[in-house]
């Protein structure tokens, strides 16, 4: 049997639609961030980053770096085990313990990645509670969609954000049958936010649970970078909240943080914790660096801050149509892939400047964008000359300026 | 509603069977592989480590320590990003060439983990077939299982590497329709091989595709290191070979390589991988610096046979029961949770040595174990004192000798 066919013709399809992805190879530069070789076919060239999802710079900090140099000479590279076998080191106790006192919880517990920590902590949680209803939120990620699948348990998708909808649903469940709401603080693409207070409101009145994805909010929101929940004051009113080590802290992995039977139940079940090599010492203590440090990273969410809210003003002063919301994620809207993939090709090789185009199925069909992400080392040059490319790509594409510009 | 009371109950079940796992805290000593330091309740104890999965200690091997290190301080510590949206670095792109190189194929593709390679590479593959059906060796991994039923495609499960009735299944599913048969080449817990050849001859008769988990012989059979597939001259007959960076090379992540399309597809349509924060480049660089370094490393895979072999002799001389097997995993059999767990714990407490218990469900009831796992670094005294501490042991907790200790 020819099953070669099969697979050509899946990347085919990917072809036709336009949906075929070509990934760029970059050389990061700790010492310059955001800059970046790009791996180019003519060669090496400068580049500036403006889609990464290291949204503090913490994965050059030095504390970070060192603390992964030095645990490394120290103990190794790998854990050399899953976490019952010969893989639970002190960098990762210590982490844990970090990320548990980070979320005001009194136990938390690490993964791979938060991609993991969501497919298997919804998943075993879901099924831990007998009979359990999921109602998760439509814009979820696709980390967490996978773990409210795998939980075989029932599922409600309520609208984005509808409150309503929620209620509505949460309400014919009734009272007695344990549920389940699945949701995120800042939806990444969009980059709006939930209504944590209002959610917990219906959990609190229709006695449900509440599961939190914190992932693009925690180091960036909060008085000690615990995430929005923690800008909003809702802390402790939540049952379990999940985050990644990967974004605002510049690492790699993923945890939760609950109540400590929530976490030893989660710790003693879930499959994609028990039967995989625990995180790496070293990763461990980068992690734990980057955490600690940023509980007193006040000056680090100002300036990021002040650098978004400088990026918006500057896009939207000349007319390039930024999605308002009220995060530091800057979606430049452009409503067809291709045109956003010539926007992101033209930037790339014109303007030195890296900006992934987001298409279906990221987003939906129409919606296609380019999704801008400052941190607090994008200085007021980098965004002028960002605004400067962006202005010239958009005259060469013929791509329409939002009407405020056009008046102007 | 009183959601704790679920997750107590599932914790109370553990307790009653006596499968509440407590984690050992290690602190790992690169200078020193295979001693560790205990964080026991007493304070800090030397230890000597006797089931680390890190088989070669490549973990401390300098190459890869400093190829993490030096990464981290050029490059930062995180990728910052998903494959396709600023994650994809010069040593992530040179580590698959190397691995791809290593298996003889055309292409590779590394996951966040072993773990997630299986679960999303198998599930992708079976997906991308129309009507598959997956024949799964009964005794495969949880995270190949996992892969198995998030396909969503039909299964049979094959009786542990029994030929017979894989043919029985192969032939009544029929020449025409797609077949994966998926299945691992080392057994991680009874040491015992797979019949790759055999295998890969019904595969042809039969026109099936083959899927084998090398997870537990990478880096420690083959003239280069690239598993039992190449110790017995099979690479090129098995369509898809995965594995982890995580044991044999020390350090951490997973990969599957194959050819080109079909790494193209899964590339392109596993969610496990696209809709996550890649490797960070610093581990990218550690593990290419461990897969290169073991490509020549024949006497690091002597040293390791000849370690293994005078632990399996020293142990029965002794009268330990060592159930038998043709490679690098000696498991010192006790038949029941509670006697392993006691003997664990005396290893550890009186005689400094550090071995995990494996009861259910790792292994079938009945069947608990200890899983001695020899590296070249565990020399001959080690051997000896393992071996008395482990007749110490055995007398103490009034345990059956093997006939022919009990003999002599
Ligand atoms: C909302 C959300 N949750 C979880 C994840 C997965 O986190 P990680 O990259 O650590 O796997 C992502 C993106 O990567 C995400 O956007
Ligand atoms: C056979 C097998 N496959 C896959 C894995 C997972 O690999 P990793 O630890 O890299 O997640 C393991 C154990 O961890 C295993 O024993």
């Amino acid at each position: 049997m020819d099953y070669d066919r099969f697979f050509h013709d899946a990347l085919e399809t990917l072809h036709r639609e336009r949906r075929y992805r070509v990934f760029v190879t970059l050389e990061r530069d700790a010492a310059r961030f955001p800059h970046a070789v790009w791996h180019s076919p003519d060669g090496p060239r400068d580049v500036v980053m403006w889609c990464t999802n290291d949204y503090l710079g913490m994965g050059r900090h030095p504390d970070v770096i060192e603390a992964m140099a030095a645990t490394a000479r120290r103990m190794g590279v790998g854990a050399g085990g899953t976490r019952n076998i010969a893989g639970t080191s002190e960098p990762i106790v210590a982490l844990e313990c970090a990320l548990a006192d980070l979320h005001g919880k009194e136990s938390a517990l690490v993964f791979t990645s938060g991609y993991v920590s969501n497919e298997t902590g919804i998943a075993t949680i879901a099924r831990l509670l007998p009979d359990c209803l999921i109602l998760s939120d439509a814009d979820n990620h696709n980390s967490m969609i996978e773990g409210v699948r795998r939980s075989g348990a029932e599922k409600k998708i309520f609208r984005h954000n509808d409150l309503e909808h929620l209620e509505d649903l949460l309400r014919s469940a009734g009272r007695e049958r344990p549920k389940l709401i699945v949701f995120e603080s800042v939806y990444s693409m969009d980059g709006d936010v939930s209504p944590i207070h209002a959610i917990c409101d219906l959990a609190d009145r229709y006695g449900a649970m509440t599961y939190i994805d914190e992932v693009h909010a925690v180091g960036l929101y909060g008085e000690r970078g615990a995430g929005y929940a923690e800008e909003v004051g809702a802390l402790d009113r939540l049952d379990v909240i999940e985050a990644t080590l990967a974004k605002g802290f510049g690492c790699v992995g993923g945890y939760i943080a609950s109540r400590r039977a929530v976490i030893d139940a989660v710790r003693s079940n879930a499959p994609g914790f028990i039967f995989t090599t625990a995180m790496p010492p070293a990763v461990a203590a980068a992690a734990l660096a980057s955490v600690t440090y940023l509980k007193g990273g006040i000056e680090e969410r100002r300036r990021h801050r002040t650098q978004v809210g400088r990026t918006k003003a500057s896009l939207a002063a000349a007319g390039i149509p930024v999605k308002p919301g009220p995060t530091h994620i800057v979606p430049v809207m452009v409503g067809d892939p291709e045109l956003a993939k010539a926007a992101s090709d033209l930037l790339l090789a014109e303007h030195g400047i890296y900006v992934q185009p987001i298409n279906y199925p990221t987003v939906p069909r129409g919606t296609e964008r380019l999704r801008v992400t400052p941190t607090p080392f994008h200085d007021d040059g980098l965004i002028e000359a960002l605004t400067e490319a962006l202005i010239a790509v958009w005259r060469k594409l013929d791509l329409p300026f939002a009407t405020r510009a056009a008046a102007a």
